[in-house]
């Protein structure tokens, strides 16, 4: 049985080049394929949202020292969220929902491997990307577990209004500490306090950063809960406290930078007896569920909120929407909502 | 009563400018002072070993930003070993050996704050400067404190052939780790592992770095103990370990430059899990003489030695004592032994 629309066909984004700046549409280039057909054991996936992710930029960059890397002529890494359209495969049925990562088109065959179920019962399908995903399950554990903030603590997120620090903010709070966002605007900073429910929020577009933490934050800063990288992080490490801590969670700041810098003021880690640490989620997948049991409870009782900026799009538009997500247009997870989403 | 030498002078070295680059003699001006006369409650402590510490050159960078500071004009910070000349303080008498942060020069009167006892019968002064002093405690609680390296795990420790590097390489062979040592030159490298026992040595000034490293630690970096920052903890950062640990001690290569750098592969902390910890020895003030009762007892089982550069001069030799040791001239601990040395 087939669920795709008679005629239907399979927008691609490619990779085209290794981009200079900011990434953008004319680094990409879109072709059209004829819907995959799903073989024994396989299913077709109907992609409804694309998820939008800073990373993306560091993984084009020429370099070898990467895991991963998306090369000019290949087709663009992704995750998105859609439903299953055809089923050979034990284990799924059509209308199914599911999170892949497949990359950048509107159609995909998968043996069902990597594939994650979304009950969109417990959160719509586009917060599977983001709040209720791994945007969210990467805040949840770094605060939750990397970090501990204490009651009377402080923490400061920067790249407060993105995709983790959304979440990172909205936990942070929970955890009874008082919370800083650093944001690009006034707008993002007043939306932080007032819609978030953060202690306060600084523009780092506006005046001397540092002289704004230290009027912010007048104990000195606990937790340095770190998206960005660059300046912003070295004029919060200028402030760190006594054992405080940076959770490295990304540099978003740099991933277009030709030299990517170091943080310059990391010689107050040595002063002040402080620690920078890394992360990754996925060294937690055993506890996801616990985690979004808990997610889906505050999000019920009004104490969490899934903060999502869709771009209405097809595919083709991923390239200007990656552009728009790092000029800072979005207020939470940036997703493209595509034509074929039914939720 | 007086224990001076008639007729005899007390130098001292006087910060004249903010040095460019190395600091050296020319940034320094030698003045000579009478010798001052202890009043009551003081001593007079006369010098006979100079400590050259490579932090000083951070600490006459025009910054704001740093605790301590030595502006031109100042008499330059340090730490002396000398002996009470003449005592009007109950506690010291005439021949006590003391370390003392009294500057550059041949004498100086205290009224007894901060002075450290010395026994010269469990090290000599000298070392009470170096591998019995700061340098050796810092290693000492750097590598079974803040690192605790097990068998079977590597320890990559850079700046290896300097006063801590020496001692800290030497802590982790008693730990039962593998020690690999990053210095400059064969002849340290070759010292090194002949001398001290390291398993292995790098010459950073020699070739691929990375490579040299990938080389002599085929599983990877579970411990770097950062003396030096800059390309060489860039390239170590490059090869750490899942959950590995950078320890922050110094970062000499930084102190001169006019911008200082971060560690530009501090993205690999977040691939890897990896951490990055400060680290300051006086927090473990408390247990001084427990760690120093071990060194004693390993000095004396010939399974730890105090490496040490004696640099044979007076206080206006200070300067280029420094010079050298920035040039990285020294094996061991640097010391400058004043005429007045009496062992």
């Amino acid at each position: 049985m087939s669920g795709t629309a008679e005629g239907a066909r399979n927008n691609q984004v490619y990779l085209k080049q290794v981009p200079q700046g900011l990434l953008g549409p004319d680094d990409m280039e879109v072709r059209q394929a004829p819907v995959p057909e799903p073989g024994d054991g396989e299913v077709l996936i109907e992609s409804h949202y694309l998820s939008m992710d800073a990373a993306l930029r560091l993984i084009v960059r020429d370099s070898k020292d990467f895991l991963f890397r998306v090369e000019p002529g290949d087709l663009i890494r992704n995750s998105i969220a859609g439903k299953i359209v055809q089923s050979n495969h034990p284990d799924w049925a059509v209308g199914d929902y599911v999170v892949a990562g497949v990359g950048v088109q509107n159609y995909a065959v998968s043996d069902g491997t990597g594939l994650e179920r979304c009950d969109i019962s417990k959160a719509p399908l586009s917060a599977w990307l983001g709040g209720y995903g791994v945007s969210g399950l990467t805040a949840y554990f770094a605060i939750f577990d990397a970090c501990k903030p204490q009651p009377g603590q402080t923490v400061v997120i920067n790249g407060a209004a993105g995709a983790v620090g959304t979440m990172a903010g909205q936990f942070a709070k929970l955890a009874g500490a008082r919370v800083i966002g650093i944001a690009g605007g006034p707008e993002k900073c007043a939306w932080l306090v007032d819609e978030l429910g953060f202690d306060a929020a600084v523009d780092y577009k506006d005046g001397d950063l540092y002289e704004k933490l230290v009027e912010a934050a007048p104990d000195r800063i606990d937790f340095i809960f770190d998206n960005v990288g660059g300046h912003v992080l070295d004029e919060s490490l200028r402030w760190i406290a006594l054992h405080g801590t940076v959770l490295l969670c990304g540099s978003t700041s740099q991933y277009s930078q030709d030299e990517m810098a170091g943080p310059k003021q990391y010689i107050w880690l040595g002063t002040m007896r402080a620690r920078m640490q890394g992360f990754v989620v996925f060294d937690y997948a055993d506890r996801f569920e616990t985690a979004r049991k808990h997610m889906s409870e505050w999000a019920t009782a009004g104490k969490l909120k899934f903060a999502e900026h869709v771009f209405e799009g097809d595919v083709q538009d991923f390239g200007q929407a990656f552009h728009d997500l790092y000029s800072g247009k979005n207020k939470g997870k940036m997703v493209v909502k595509l034509p074929a989403a039914d939720s």
